[in-house]
């Protein structure tokens, strides 16, 4: 880890292009690392709207050996290593450390419900120690919406006591403000990044350290000035930011993104989607595109 | 495929040992596996009920050579293949095919909510056009609790009609009765097993084929017997088949299971749970054996 360089405010689930074979598109997703990293903004690699889970583990390994071969910095990546299995949560997190990712993103475990606060802990201490490397730090990832495991605050407090500095972080998405409150209040220092940038205002203000959202895919730089400028009148906004997620989010997350993204670079491959998710319909996409225009959107190439 | 021999009417989720290094204990399995055959019950190894969830795709590619080279039947399997990720499931179903297995279980990829059934049916299609065998026989798995991914009348009338014959049948673990009408109702001939043996005579009666139910890992002789007797005085009655089902399921499924095993053939071994599942606390397996014995349970090693 690079303890000494300046962790990213703001970070991008980074989407996942396919080929029309269905497997990932690794030069078109280096292409769009870069110029997420040229604005500023770093990579969250493999989390929910990088369809990480439509992934096998092989995938995602040979992804980010490609990302990192194509110069993108380690010391930028937040990683996503959560999966329902213990063998490949840590197979993914130990060859994310071996790469000086600056953390890694981990989803409990998450296709039983209702697990106790004990069952997590244990299965998030044994990923710890299975891994046994001190360069490790874990951004917890809560997002009860997909994962049905909620991460609460008596599980956070457990882990941080037991691995101080190796458990870093949440990522919270959501998306109640009254949740970052309630986290950094018992919690002071811990590094909470909100899972929207709607809320990134809110975040910095109480403590936190920034955001990682699905549309940092598409609007980067203007989020991450926003992040620059949150106390003062340099940035655009967070009223400008704010048009520009509603306008997204009211499609499905994942095909929006991508629809933007090919819309903006002539490139109708980056439309695609791995099933069980589809592409925008076409009348959805060409709405979209005129509700982000009609908020001055612009997408800087 | 075996066309000619009999699927079993009752199948057991086999639920999977583990040793103290949280590995699979495959010497385990296969006794349970042998116990289970022995009373005529089917293996739908790689369940709910079995930590599949928990499993790498090795580890179950191993289990399954391993049980197929313990010398059990592959016709009477129908092991779990549905995962998250597309290429996971095609070599796990690939894999089981290939052992001459009855069928598969395939959960939809359940990490992504709110998926429409467009998104399921181009999954599901590309599994088996990847797969290409016309051994393939899926069974479909609807257990929206858990999954969090319903199978509905309409996607189960699409794949059927792109895919007769390889998609043969469904598992519903809704615990609805109306739902086992409804989809016998739209396909007369489907093969409905019913996710309980609560459900198993209304199933039968319905023109369902059987039940693929966790409680027949402990209960697996009377459950057969009903079934082979549900027209019948012959058999246990659904009532006694229910007291012990009704027992055990006021606890966490897993746990309760692996605690009765181990309490009867005495062998803690078996109490283990792979994180995030826990075992049950000591008080509430002594209330369980004590509510099993109220109700005439017989555990027939």
């Amino acid at each position: 880890m690079h303890e000494s360089a300046t962790m990213p405010g703001v970070l991008a689930p980074v989407v996942t292009p396919f080929g029309a074979d269905l497997e990932p598109d690794s030069g078109r997703l280096i292409a769009h690392c870069r110029w997420l990293a040229r604005q500023g903004c770093g990579l969250a690699a493999f989390g929910t709207n990088s369809e990480a889970n439509s992934l096998s583990v092989a995938e995602r390994m040979t992804l980010l050996d490609e990302l990192v071969a194509a110069g993108l910095d380690p010391g930028s990546m937040l990683p996503g290593t959560g999966t329902c299995a213990l063998p490949d949560t840590v197979a993914l997190t130990r060859h994310a450390v071996g790469h000086g990712v600056r953390g890694v993103l981990m989803l409990p475990p998450f296709y039983y419900k209702g697990v106790d606060d004990e069952g997590l802990y244990r299965g998030f201490s044994e990923v710890i120690e299975r891994v046994g490397d001190d360069r490790l730090r874990i951004y917890l990832y809560h997002i009860p919406q997909l994962s049905g495991v909620p991460i609460g605050i008596d599980l956070i407090g457990r882990l941080c006591d037991a691995f101080p500095g190796i458990v870093a972080g949440m990522k919270d998405s959501s998306g109640e403000p009254a949740n970052l409150a309630r986290v950094l209040g018992a919690f002071p220092g811990f590094r909470l990044y909100a899972g929207t940038e709607l809320l990134l205002t809110d975040n910095l203000r109480l403590g936190g350290v920034g955001c990682i959202s699905a549309t940092a895919n598409i609007n980067p730089g203007a989020i991450v000035e926003q992040y620059r400028h949150w106390q003062d009148d340099a940035g655009p906004g967070q009223q400008a930011l704010d048009a520009v997620r509603r306008s997204v989010q009211r499609y499905p997350m994942i095909a929006a993104l991508k629809h933007v993204i090919a819309h903006y670079r002539d490139d109708t491959e980056w439309r695609r989607l791995r099933p069980p998710l589809t592409s925008l319909a076409a009348l959805d996409g060409a709405a979209l595109i005129a509700e982000l225009e009609a908020v001055q959107f612009r997408f800087r190439p």
